[in-house]
């Protein structure tokens, strides 16, 4: 057993303080990785806060991890001690069922484990990214292209492939027309991403500020959702509508701006339940739909594409002492685009 | 301008009356078609009550048209008169807009021009099949194939490609496992074209009675909607599930029946918005669709494969004195499985 540093939160109102965790010896085919970044997720607040239910305390969450091998154990065929590696929000899986089989982990008919607040496969809750060391089977790990900084490639392990996955699921390319509804943590990613497969992408945004950066990652048009003329300006117009926010927003609205065939695709989770009209549905045969995370193969192809295209999640780094205000400002939205927390400063002062 | 017996009424709970429609005269490419039969389809039964909203009295309806070509225009080259024909639930569309052209007339950007309750193209409101005689534009008429009698295609050309046209879309065939919620005209002609292609079709209905039908027609299982057993014995287990009734659902039950990238397509419009919890969709990636009826095209192919298949609609003959009393019974659900007016009983006694 190994024991490292980490920061945790008791309960939903308290703060997050320094602790001490263990991580388990290195099995066979596990991979002892020392964490250089662990970005900070809308659902890192929203777990630790209990605001999804569910939220086994003490929790150390983090499920954007970025890394170097430190040690592996000795079957290990696929990393090596030094090599940049990453770690998303899942870890284990069953494995040996169709979807596993077909690289679809994330839909483990057997359950997928979570990096943190799951049952792990000793029947210890996970723990996630806070935390200065993880081990985790080969299995589940990805490499960090050279050119992109760790730092940079700790949020794309969540965020990065929450939007690749869709865009490449719906086959978002040259003459698509692609919305992308929130210029966040995912949506800057999703817009640099989809541009580079070649869609018109279009970010619907609450605020004006973030045009000039949703521009220089290759959006051709930035417009208000708070502004009635978009739905008449796009109305039978997207084949593919991604929406990243946590809001409650009006489906019959944004599912009408929608073209034959296209489809709206959830990622953000809405605070109440989606209502809508079945003729927004029926009219242009579209489609609602819903997507978890890509895949392990698909993770380590969004890396790599994100590295020959230059992309990379614009970051706030901060230190560990600050995760309290940083989940505060997420709250608020505001951050340019992902808080990442600086490893080294995970022990105690 | 042609005066022909029609069955009318003047208000929302007004009886069927007698009256005289005109037709017009037979432009370049128009068919005049002599109809056999109407089918009474639940539309009908709404848009005469006035439940949808929108009904322009007196009103005509009828989209489910088979009869004999009696004349034709100077430029008619795709039927001669003694074709058999049929007319579903539009006559006219723009024809030159991307969707007209790609063979998705129900989908024209400019509007499709329903059979009746809707502008045509004089700037009239046109009037559907219960009546003697319709003329057409040869590109919105579809030929039946000798082997189906006119009485029982007519309940195809709206019923039978409401379902084909969805099957062939999300690609019902073989391994794939398909739901059809509902046994009634919809679905006793949906099980049959999905068990014709293959697909291993499942019924979930309200009631026992029609289990031996959908098992003759190819359903290997028929399961009670209201058994609440099916939601844990079909969890994860279809590929396709279509919605063919007007109730109100319970949604989250339903898409979780849904296995990996599954879609649930409704053609019924059901009383209530919509709702449901976005995890129902991001759980297994899963889809809520709606469709309109098939294209021109489409409808052909769709009577062709049911002659080579052996597939008509089963339905039952009544008098155009007895439209009122079929209304009632097709509100309470008790019809096997589509009543059909025998038009040569149309003129007022």
């Amino acid at each position: 057993m190994i024991t490292v540093n980490a920061r945790t939160t008791y309960g939903p109102s308290e703060k997050f303080v320094p602790t001490t965790i263990t991580r388990r010896d290195l099995g066979p085919k596990d991979v002892l990785i020392d964490i250089a970044y662990a970005g900070i997720c809308h659902t890192d607040v929203g777990r630790s806060r209990s605001e999804f239910g569910s939220t086994h305390y003490p929790i150390v969450p983090g499920h954007e991890i970025a890394g170097v091998v430190s040690d592996v154990g000795p079957d290990v065929d696929l990393f090596s001690v030094g090599d940049r590696v990453g770690v998303g929000c899942f870890v284990d899986s069953c494995g040996h069922c169709d979807h596993c089989q077909a690289g679809l982990e994330p839909y483990c008919r057997n359950d997928r484990v979570l990096t943190y607040n799951s049952i792990g496969r000793d029947g210890n809750y996970t723990q996630g990214g806070y935390s200065e060391k993880i081990v985790v089977d080969q299995g589940y790990i990805v490499r960090i292209p050279d050119s992109i900084p760790l730092k940079s490639a700790a949020p794309m392990l969540c965020a990065g492939i929450t939007l690749y996955s869709p865009l490449r699921h719906w086959k978002a390319g040259p003459g698509m027309n692609v919305a992308i509804v929130g210029f966040g943590g995912l949506g800057h990613l999703g817009v640099s991403i989809s541009a580079a497969l070649g869609a018109n992408t279009t970010v619907l945004e609450l605020s004006e500020d973030k045009k000039h950066d949703a521009l220089r990652r290759g959006a051709i048009e930035y417009r208000l959702s708070t502004d009635p003329a978009i739905f008449d300006d796009f109305k039978d117009h997207f084949d593919l509508i991604l929406s990243t926010v946590p809001a409650d927003l009006n489906y019959d609205a944004f599912l009408r701006m929608l073209e034959l065939d296209g489809t709206m695709v959830n990622l953000g989770v809405p605070k109440s339940p989606i209502t809508l009209d079945v003729f927004s549905l029926l009219e242009n045969r579209r489609s609602l739909a819903g997507t978890r995370v890509g895949g392990i193969a698909e993770t380590q192809e969004m890396l790599d594409f994100c590295a020959e295209h230059g992309i990379r999640a614009e970051v706030e780094v901060i230190s560990a002492d600050d995760i309290d205000a940083a989940y505060d400002r997420v709250d608020a939205g505001d951050v340019r685009y992902r808080f990442v927390i600086d490893i080294s400063t995970m022990a105690a002062d």
